[in-house]
């Protein structure tokens, strides 16, 4: 079988899903020759994007030692978002764009094929617990800076979708991956109506426009975007509670993104590839 | 024919869609005892939420010119936002609670009826032109803030809902109408890529989801939430080329929200009535 994509960059590689994804890339019978994992502080102890739970310290260690034990793993540093604790958070653009040289620098002419959108954050907050601010920051943490990532890095994509030499669309020729949720489906939010969760619900269904919109605009580039919903899934975000490993969730989603094409790009699949409703 | 609802109130409501809403309402055979009219300054010159077209000064007069024409009509500031120009907007909720309040005095204890979330604003922006600062601005126009509004509005929807002495839901006992856009609906975008929009849509997806856990959660109390897309309109929003003057789109709004009951709310409807795609 061959490589998922000769590159491919997972941000919020830190811990759960995306670590997972780095874990399980590497460790792959062909491994992509470049796996970016990208975190907001990959060498220190403010490696984890905070939400309050969790220990920071260990879980950049583990990506730390996972990259100690694979020369495809390189570390890269992207904090998405400025913090700015009394007003919403900014995106930071000079980190992405530090992130693109480092990035570009290992990659010479061949451009990224693989984007995998991951990091993000949730929120609990009801009706009843709004916080606008709150609300605010998870549009900015989960679709404002993912979408300004695909902006920037759009020159690799690019350039990989020419490199490739070859037609359609393909993860090993270029694409955007966006990790979704199923809570960001509309038309079943009626049917899990105990999870209120306004800012995340929205912000997913937010997210998965984006998604449907870049796979509009971009596959005439030869770029594939498509959204995923990973599973509840055992991590920081998801707790114990979740019925899915964060190795059965990845190794879903990996095999989901092995056999996407053309007539994919632009969809909502979960991680055993069954369709959602928008 | 019954009166729609006793009780309105409209935001956004010194131009385009909402002041016809006002207008219409308050000359309809039946009008309702008390229209609420709002927007940022009703009394001045700054009563355009600008976007950088139309002509403010002009647009605040015939909001206080038909008010002068109808004693249901009353004029509230509510200035959703503070307009933060290097950071992003941020919810105004000292002002929301005053309109509040001027509000309550007007209703004594019968609550408010009809909350239709009008105001809002667009942006053309192309994954190319994308502004990360923009786009959450128009989040926080389009999504956050009137969820906000709705959030402290509610002891008055449930006032109303307990007032009104009926079962079931309807815009005559309680309702929220949040005015959408087809361009929100993603399982249309790939229909309509032409116009990219990304913070735009984005922002209208969120709103749908927003109006979906809505109607989920308020159910309960009593009051119905759907969302609605008015059509192309010629406004200054919509532009000249829009096939549909903002009389005809009103006209149809108004005949949709006098027909809606317990089976629409969480409906996303046009204003023939017609059923979107999520």
């Amino acid at each position: 079988m061959a490589a998922l994509a000769r590159s491919v960059l997972v941000t919020g590689s830190n811990r759960g899903i995306g670590l997972e994804l780095v874990r399980q890339l590497a460790a792959s019978r062909r491994p992509p020759q470049h796996i970016f994992a990208t975190c907001r502080d990959p060498k220190g102890p403010r490696g984890k994007v905070s939400t309050g739970t969790g220990n920071g310290v260990v879980l950049s260690q583990a990506l730390q030692e996972l990259a100690a034990q694979h020369s495809s793993i390189k570390l890269v540093q992207l904090a998405i978002l400025h913090f700015a604790f009394s007003l919403a958070d900014t995106v930071n653009l000079p980190s992405i764009q530090r992130a693109i040289q480092a990035v570009g620098y290992h990659l010479k002419d061949q451009g990224l094929n693989l984007l995998i959108n991951n990091a993000g954050i949730s929120s609990h907050a009801t009706l009843c617990s709004l916080d606008s601010q709150e609300m605010l920051n998870v549009f900015a943490t989960n679709v404002v800076g993912p979408l300004q990532v695909v902006k920037e890095f759009l020159p690799l994509l690019e350039q990989a979708a020419k490199a490739a030499g070859k037609e359609g669309l393909s993860c090993s020729r270029a694409a955007v991956i966006n990790i979704s949720s199923k809570l960001g489906s509309i038309g079943l939010c009626l049917h899990v109506p105990e999870a209120p969760m306004y800012p995340y619900r929205a912000s997913k269904a937010a997210q998965n426009m984006v998604t449907r919109c870049l796979a509009a605009e971009l596959q005439d580039k030869g770029i594939l975007c498509m959204a995923i919903h990973p599973g509840w899934v055992k991590t920081d975000m998801g707790k114990e509670e979740a019925p899915l490993t964060v190795e059965q969730s990845v190794r879903g989603i990996l095999t989901v993104l092995a056999s996407i094409s053309q007539d994919t790009s632009g969809a909502f699949l979960d991680w055993e590839g069954n369709s959602l409703p928008w």
